[in-house]
């Protein structure tokens, strides 16, 4: 059994720590509210994220850092992916080189393009770091509902140590050796799930998102495939799984975000109302400059980025996408 | 504009036939039954099918097939994959050898295992054969609801002449020259959404569902490769596009008899209350015959064909699948 550090108490950090408590492991959650560390330590519940759950009692929250990760061998930045590099730079010189880091965060850096395992090891060089990505809704997760993951590293010893920690009948987890792949992956496919969103919130059907999805995969085949991933991880469950999960579910933040924005909300009315960081706006901008700069075909993302950052009207732009000339159906 | 005769008056032919008289084409329908000949020629209306709809004066039902086929340029055979061999043969020595064949149908033929495109051509080894695929439920396309699909055939020209006939504002047609993968595609995503139906049925959520859509994405790829298809197609509107819309849409037919086969009714029950036909249960006859004649690993299909026709506990059969030794995540 090992101690696992949680920074971030939010809903899919919760939903994991309650599944290493039920393996037996020690886990400590740390969190900046003393709200949700109460009720975590005192309630057993962690009720701003997910109603509804019982938290074992081998879970300990912290308001304070350093008590969180005394004596951790693993730390898992369970932070949105701007506050990612902030988190990891606390943990300087702080942390022994054997704690693995472990990053559930999808997105990339803004400003800077880099992808989150990237922004990690700058800060903390001497540590391995491991991606765990994939179709892993938290709110099904933390009930024990079957979800398959994949973890990805430079260092295969470092993610067969993650892959043995979370695995467990109902959390099935997979290496993948192709981490750009994964990271990328688990990032644009936020953009597409908006783009599915603002297709729902315009009141068009399942075909058309059926199509729109299709094309999205397509945008993040070429756009990985460009930065170094290999093709077939992004048909895989980071990429064609956690695309389709993200796009249909109702639990997704980003498809919810797209459908107010669809009916007419701006982008800043969406991202009030959702309530929680909406990784595809994002990672909008980042992959709308990336691909000016790459020079690659992204028509969804370019759509969408006219929508959200130029107030074009969401309905005039779905129209557009349709109407691209495209007699023939080359992937 | 064109005469076209759809042999049918299902879901599927009626909203294409609505489609193109709106475009102002003649559209004739033949159907066997008297009530829904009456109901489009009186009422305007097919209530059995699609509630709600106008049917344009320029659509004419038939009971007769000699009146329903005369003068036409084109004909549809808008009937499901098992009717496609005794249809194809009415019209032999009926039609002049440039009357172009559209099928509509998605799966292969029992016991023969032959695509449909490859059934009517040795009925009608005459005339050209165009299929029409993609995610394009019915309910949708009878709305306008924006949709996009793609045609296949041996023959570009007749592939050509059909996109002209049906692309419209709110319905995109793509060419597409691997008639193979095109139909290959659409019969075993039928598969996969029946499983997807039966996951649903059982209580498993989101994240299991993506999973075993993208494992069953999988499963597409290696058969339909392996018979002649090109990966590309797999990952288009007819592969990707159609599992997508087939295992999420509330729509689905098959999804709904695979619901009803985890919720704990027989394969009878399911086909009973569906009303329809489910082309799935009879795509996973034939495929599993296929995978076991060219040594595919196809496990969807083999853990659903135990459930359909050995009776194996359709939760005990899922939960098999997701405890299958798999520990690097290989495409």
């Amino acid at each position: 059994m090992s101690n696992v550090t949680f920074l971030g108490g939010g809903s899919f950090g919760t939903a994991l720590g309650i599944l290493l408590a039920n393996k037996g492991n020690k886990v400590s959650v740390y969190d900046r509210e003393k709200n949700t560390v109460n009720d975590i330590n005192i309630n057993r519940r962690n009720d701003r994220y997910i109603k509804d759950l019982h938290i074992p009692e081998n879970v300990t929250a912290y308001i304070n850092l350093d008590e969180a990760i005394e004596n951790t061998e693993f730390i898992v930045l369970a932070v949105p992916s701007h506050a990612i590099r902030v988190v990891a730079k606390s943990l300087k010189n702080k942390i022994k080189k054997d704690v693995i880091i472990i990053s559930i965060a999808k997105g990339i850096e803004e400003g800077s393009n880099l992808r989150l395992s990237q922004v990690i090891e700058e800060e903390l060089p001497n540590n391995k770091v491991v991606i765990l990505s994939g179709p892993s809704h938290a709110e099904e997760v933390a009930f024990d509902i079957p979800t398959t993951v994949v973890v990805a590293s430079h260092h295969l010893d470092a993610a067969k140590k993650v892959q043995d920690l979370f695995i467990s009948i109902n959390f099935r987890v997979y290496t993948n050796e192709d981490l750009i792949g994964v990271e990328i992956g688990g990032a644009v496919k936020n953009i597409i799930a908006l783009a599915a969103g603002v297709c729902d919130g315009i009141g068009y059907g399942d075909n058309s998102k059926a199509a729109l999805m299709t094309r999205g995969m397509a945008e993040i085949v070429r756009i990985g495939v460009k930065l170094g991933g290999k093709a077939e991880t992004f048909l895989g469950l980071t990429g064609m799984g956690d695309l389709i999960v993200t796009c249909t579910s109702l639990h997704s933040r980003n498809r919810k975000a797209g459908y107010l924005i669809g009916t007419g909300k701006t982008t800043d009315e969406a991202i009030k109302e959702v309530g929680m960081v909406v990784e595809g706006i994002k990672a909008c901008r980042s992959f709308y400059e990336l691909k000016e700069k790459l020079n690659i075909e992204m028509p969804i993302t370019d759509v969408l980025y006219k929508i959200l950052f130029e107030e074009k009207n969401p309905k005039d732009a779905v129209i557009d996408l349709m109407e691209r000339e495209r007699k023939s159906e080359i992937y």
